[in-house]
């Protein structure tokens, strides 16, 4: 049986719409199981709701969750009874085979770092999640732990990225590094670096500078940028969807002859949003981290709750950490 | 009569498109002349097309135009005779009042603080849009000048984003500094900088940090970020805009009832488009530049010729160099 520690405090819609989505998983798959980590206050709410599914269902009190802006060093020193710290650690125990924070990422980074180690060759773990695009999905890192990145990490990114895609079934996963344009000039100096280690050692994955534009075009496996751009370009694509949406659907009310076809709209609409809705890609990985760990978004309902836990179980019965290691340092053999 | 200079070498889609939009607006606007600056190689094909509205319209042959990667110790020194340079200095011996460039921007930055030099009290200009949001339009900067931005240049942008926003009639411009979350802790030095100098100098203007899902809210009247970060953001938001109109019109495409109902969808699609089409914002303005500057997209066609003419004919005519330089000073007598 799995068992995946659930790590529910600091989303900006409270534990209960983690409670729920544990309780579709529990429901579904008989081979789950689940330690949720709360604050005492949400204890009797998370037993009520769950306790029928003990032994596959436990709760772990724990003491002040991380607050979203907490300094590094209070993290590390002060927050060892916080429900962050204790769902790591449980993986580190061995209990767990993999973690889902909704808390900081920052702090998930610190303290992954901390009781996990990062694997072999990596010098920063990355934020990365998959992105439907117009052809295959997209493997973006960094989206956030990392907000200014080095030419060092913007290649092992890189390196990260191609094995997790090897390691998930494909041959040579192409990778590309986001930019302000497509020429060799273009970018800064960390960018331009990068370019160079990377076309001279993963010739037969490296694809070259791409732009924003391309990002939805589906030509390529991987994507690697600094955190800060990343996370802001994502963040940006879920605003604009939101706001088109919304602008289509007044457009559709904004005419009868539009409105006596709501269940064709209702119907498309829904086909559209699966493509592309952001709690579909609302589980992120931290990638180099020594074990499993699943970062979802700070506004998770309960339906992103449930797409993030099903990403991170994929993630656990995928995870090769020998493949993975062996696949870095290939790479890093290359590059030195 | 307005006369503005246009540099149509280096667009992906060859000056061609210029030469249409500029008789479309001669055209239409009797007051404004145009002096357009081409390879030698393009001057009978412009000439037949625009030379009956002489004296208004003038082609001015220019040597070797500006590569997109080309370093800006090359461009200062051997590109005087390039079209782009001539162009603006065009406007620096007041014989255009505004200079319109489809080529790089790096370039255009670096000749335009060459040429006309930058207003009293900033180090950097900006590259800035005005995007189209739920609300009231945003004014975004920087959109590629400044890659990496300092604290002192994201405070500056703030500044000549206010100023700008004033002179154009907003009594009390909001501003916001993009960033991976709203907590006074998150981001990079520099961007937490920003914040303090602001919160403390420009408290009834700055209204703190965004994150990219709030671009398209309409709650600010300027968005502040490095180059880097707005390039991108821009970028993926209109990659992104691309995708979707696609997968709607494949899905309307897919169902024969609502195939029947196309001219009701091509009204719609029109009125959204309208609100959001990047050729509308395709006209970038390189703000605290002593002069009028506007950059238009390297892939702009007929139709983002037309929209960024009409944008910098706007910005002649409204152009207050007292007022932005009154701005910006009392804005800087608060800082320091």
């Amino acid at each position: 049986m799995l068992t995946i520690a659930v790590d529910a405090m600091g989303g900006d819609l409270g534990p209960r719409a983690a409670f729920r989505a544990i309780e579709k998983l529990l429901r579904k798959q008989k081979d789950v199981g689940i330690h949720l980590f709360v604050e005492p206050d949400w204890r009797d709410e998370a037993e009520q709701t769950l306790q029928r599914f003990a032994p596959r269902f436990r709760v772990v009190v724990c003491g002040q969750s991380i607050a979203a802006d907490e300094k590094p060093m209070v993290v590390l020193r002060h927050r060892e009874d916080s429900s962050m710290f204790q769902a790591i650690d449980a993986c580190r125990r061995g209990e767990c085979q993999g973690v889902l924070s909704v808390g900081s990422t920052g702090a998930l980074m610190i303290l992954s770092r901390h009781l996990l180690g990062v694997l072999p060759g990596i010098d920063r773990p990355a934020l990365a999640t998959r992105i439907p695009t117009r052809g295959r999905p997209l493997l973006m890192l960094d989206l956030g732990a990392t907000l200014s990145a080095t030419t060092c990490n913007l290649v092992q990114f890189a390196v990260l990225g191609v094995a997790w895609c090897r390691s998930m079934g494909t041959e040579v996963p192409s990778v590309g590094l986001l930019n302000v344009g497509h020429e060799s000039g273009k970018g800064t100096d960390e960018i331009r670096g990068a370019h160079q280690v990377l076309g001279k050692c993963m010739p037969e994955n490296y694809a070259g500078f791409f732009e924003g534009d391309d990002l939805y075009r589906g030509e390529l496996d991987v994507m690697v940028c600094d955190g800060f751009t990343g996370n802001v370009a994502l963040k940006t694509s879920e605003g604009l969807t939101e706001w088109l949406t919304w602008m289509l659907r007044e457009e559709l009310r904004s005419h009868w002859g539009l409105r006596l076809l709501l269940p064709f709209w209702r119907r498309m609409f829904r086909r559209v949003h699966r493509q592309i809705a952001p709690s579909r890609h609302g589980g992120a990985l931290l990638l180099g981290v020594d074990g499993v760990v699943v970062k979802t978004h700070g506004k998770s309902d309960v339906s992103t709750y449930e797409y993030a836990l099903q990403y991170l179980l994929r993630q656990v019965q995928n995870h090769d950490r020998s493949s993975l290691i062996e696949q870095i340092s290939h790479a890093q053999g290359v590059i030195a």
